[in-house]
């Protein structure tokens, strides 16, 4: 394919679904060149499309400008060092991302809760013991993290009926939750706690 | 025990946790001679709690007077008739109960639409290849009853995320849900569903 003047490229190197991302990339931006591999053309690749990049890549990109991040952390991006100081990093929060965890998150909540895996195991062994049970304000969770991720998380949990807590660097309010921020608090915020659910960055 | 003149007998029958709600009952009805099983002196036992009791408790009750469901269904008491014509049977419907089902359907679901049990088959046999994701508005969930069990069910359903659509015999509105009201409706309500829940009285 030969590059278009003024038509920029576009590297989608997600891991996982790439060619997906990059067929609604080309929708998105008819006037750019999407790829999901670099050529050896040596010409630039001004935008970078990633989620956790292979060691190397980013730095092997000819005039990168900026990345976009697939992941709503972007602390392995910085501590690659592999993105050109003055290189902006995107951080994508896209509310599919954020449902995706929260969903992630009440479920394993909720099957540690009712005991999911312990009576399937009891299934499997032929016993029928019952496990005990609790209500879900009766489990205290506490949730590391309230930003982006952990706030929502934290909320739904909530909403659930668990008796929740959040731990944040900085003050945020969650709805439901009793938050605590700061080192100093985070004993607090743990002790006592039957789950601890990290949504830290990494 | 010789039972004091106008002290009249509860018999818990229920047949798991009796002797837990036996004490419960005697801190709220200190007045009142509280059993778990039938003595064999004839007096009265006007007042029995049950779940679902063995066949013939009821009918051999001197004096029954009124039926205590631990159960928010009662349609075993009056399917068995053992429980004579003008003797109420009261439905328990405790916040407590109705929030232990609607945390066990959430958990369900949630598994499922996770791929919990999935994954910890494929764990077993070393098996990494991710299953297909979705997000929970891309599920439909159909709950048949949506009364003081199915409505909160399906409420907390829809909270969640999920597509839910909520059937039952007469018109009931749910928040977030879609409803559906008499049997001309079922098959709409049940086209294309991904999962259903069954909150119909037995």
């Amino acid at each position: 394919m030969t590059l278009e003047p003024n038509m920029k490229r576009v590297l989608v190197a997600a891991r996982a679904n790439a060619d997906a991302f990059a067929a609604q990339f080309r929708i998105a931006l008819p006037d750019h060149e999407i790829i999901t591999a670099v050529p050896d053309d040596g010409l630039p690749i001004p935008y970078a499309v990633v989620g956790r990049p292979l060691p190397g890549l980013l730095a092997s990109l000819p005039g990168l400008e900026l990345v976009l991040s697939l992941n709503a952390g972007v602390e392995h991006l910085i501590a690659s060092g592999e993105v050109p100081a003055g290189v902006p990093i995107v951080r994508m929060v896209d509310p599919g991302l954020v449902d995706g965890m929260v969903e992630w998150v009440a479920a394993q909540v909720l099957a540690w809760h009712r005991n999911l895996l312990v009576y399937r195991r009891k299934q499997d062994s032929k016993s029928w013991e019952p496990a005990a049970e609790k209500l879900a304000h009766e489990r205290i969770v506490t949730v590391l993290g309230a930003g982006a991720l952990g706030g929502p998380v934290a909320a739904m949990l909530a909403t659930i009926g668990f008796t929740v807590r959040a731990w944040s660097r900085t003050p945020r309010d969650v709805a439901g939750v009793t938050t605590f921020a700061g080192r100093e608090t985070l004993a607090e915020a743990v002790t006592g706690a039957d789950v601890l659910v990290s949504l830290l960055p990494a």
